[in-house]
């Protein structure tokens, strides 16, 4: 797997609408054939900062979900929410193996 | 749920020893009752730098876990593996929602 963590900052009058399009995306990047999971968690100590946990098949997934539509209606959506730009880590999955993500 | 997102650098000498004893940590700790994910990913850019993805039923669970044998003796082992001291970010689910954590 080709794991994506997407680190947030949200602007605090922005947080509950962030939340609910970005659920909206992360329903619908679910039905991408190269995506395996995609996670939205906050964070406890500053409900401000989110972490988006996107779970892509192969390396070519990240790049394939940023040309459907309902990425760019998301990113155009939230573009001025953001506190600070958005910045990512990416990872190869340890465990479980490839059959442990869904 | 409650999830902690453990940042974890090892001496590069002991990356593959640090995998090893994390996997069989992550099998028994999903055994635990509070325990509904325990995933571990190697950075992408840096494969000395792991997150652990441990995703707990309630907050209570991550006081559990410490208290158990698998969790001390992977402690204990991966002690002087450590390139700094781990720390961690906790967070809560916003998607998706309780069911979907297995």
């Amino acid at each position: 797997m080709f794991i994506v963590h997407v680190f947030v900052h949200v602007k605090e009058e922005f947080v509950e609408e962030f939340k609910a399009l970005t659920i909206e995306n992360a329903k619908e990047s679910l039905l991408e054939p190269g995506v395996a999971r995609f996670d939205i968690v906050q964070q406890h100590e500053d409900p401000t900062r989110f972490v988006l946990v996107e779970v892509y098949k192969t390396y070519e997934d990240p790049g394939k979900h940023k040309q459907t539509e309902h990425y760019t209606r998301w990113r155009d959506a939230v573009n001025h929410m953001m506190a600070e730009p958005r910045f990512s880590t990416k990872f190869y999955n340890v465990f479980p193996d490839e059959e442990g993500w869904v």
